[in-house]
């Protein structure tokens, strides 16, 4: 598990630092795009279990959704008239098609949810765009990386007391704050090598804020699985599960990154 | 029950172009937030039967999203951020809080359908900021009124065949019939009161066009109805029902009406 693991992450990384730094936007775009449609169709494979119409209706919906963030380098209009035509067009397929209404409702709902949680994948194009745009998503997948990591040695080694057993049985308090010690110190080593300019009690900070609220993401995904009575959501990766497993701790700290960058 | 409905509107819409024409667009926001929170808390009362916990933070993400979405003059990056805030918040609180993780995820799916859709009035507000922006509120509304005038009408008199029972009983396909051509004939009237500079056979085709989807919007908020299992979503004004049984044929055409003047 641990090697398979290892040899993705030496295939993935340098790879996506080159699609990062080297390639035009446009291929960080469609790489973005990519993993989004797999996220959803993973997604609605478990939320629309064996719903075949509605699983299509809802990644009908959600494809142009995804197309259009990942074509517009901020969000706007276009993503609001997208937004608005995939929740006009879910309800309308609830009406115009022979279903079941209570049914319809509430797979259009889970389909509308779905689709806005994917769609948060967009900031890493968005946040592409911006000023030191590549340094950012470095940063982003840095935080991830060693938060991760931590959490899984400090898990393994120390783990003793439930995070939260409701919603992920296998995660320790010792491992949440493993990963927030690891995050910390990557924050610092970045702020070295990437961000000479920014304080480094700002580096930490941040790094700290976004471990933090990445490890609440993965929860979030746990919660859906469990809720859907699913293990995992994928098989893409081998040793990592899926992509919606692989993405899910980095959603919310990309978007929180993204509006930072445009407000300070 | 006509009578009651011809006074409510005999007092709307005076007031109502007051606010549009004579007021400063900051009324127009004012009332149109107002109502999308009404029409929110009406939706989460139907969709979240009795589950007080989960109807306030559905609506208090909701409020956040519709105070943007009116504040601003046309939706951009701070919708994006509220809404991605409002979705991590719903996530967050089924794992956050002690709920039963599949009633949870169902609620919370629920409540971001709901809130896409209550928020979708908001292009009222935008509509309001382009040029000739009360015109084509003006023009919104008159379709409206003469599209449900001429289904009420021509459904009475001639009424036979039933438009879809599966989702609205009432409704007939003359209703729906009757109510075009009142609409074109609306439309071809606002052409010579309000835009003498449009060809009359594009204000009569956009008419037809806006009062088919205002029909497919109202049967789209029956089926939601009937899915909660609730006949009225409120009861705000005499004989009209709720602000959501008010606004359900007007969201889709408004926000339709403003992507064609932003784009044409």
């Amino acid at each position: 598990m641990l090697g398979a693991r290892l040899a993705t992450a030496a295939v993935a990384i340098p790879l996506l630092l080159a699609i990062v730094f080297v390639a035009p936007p446009a291929v960080l775009s469609c790489l973005i795009l990519v993993l989004g449609l797999v996220a959803l169709a993973e997604y609605l494979g478990m939320a629309l279990q064996r719903q075949r119409a509605d699983q299509a209706l809802g990644f009908g919906c959600g494809a142009l959704v995804m197309m259009v963030a990942v074509w517009i380098v901020e969000p706007g209009l276009p993503l609001a008239a997208a937004l608005t035509t995939a929740v006009a067009g879910l309800l309308a397929g609830i009406v115009l098609r022979p279903v079941d209404l209570k049914v319809g409702v509430a797979n259009a709902a889970l389909s509308v949810m779905g689709i806005l949680y994917v769609t948060i994948l967009a900031h890493f194009v968005w946040l592409r765009h911006l000023d030191g745009g590549p340094y950012w998503i470095t940063f982003i997948i840095a935080n991830g990386m060693s938060s991760d990591t931590g959490a899984y040695f400090a898990g393994k080694s120390f783990g003793r007391r439930k995070l939260m057993p409701r919603v992920s049985p296998g995660k320790t308090v010792e491992g949440a704050v493993g990963s927030l010690v690891t995050a910390a110190v990557a924050g610092a080593v970045c702020q070295k090598l990437l961000f000479p300019a920014e304080a480094v009690s700002t580096m930490v900070v941040l790094a700290i804020l976004l471990a933090a609220v990445g490890q609440l993401g993965d929860l979030c995904e746990s919660a859906l699985k469990r809720a859907f009575d699913t293990k995992e959501s994928g098989w893409i990766f081998p040793g990592h599960g899926g992509v919606l497993d692989r993405i899910d701790s980095l959603l919310f700290p990309v978007a929180i990154l993204y509006y930072y960058r445009v407000s300070f």
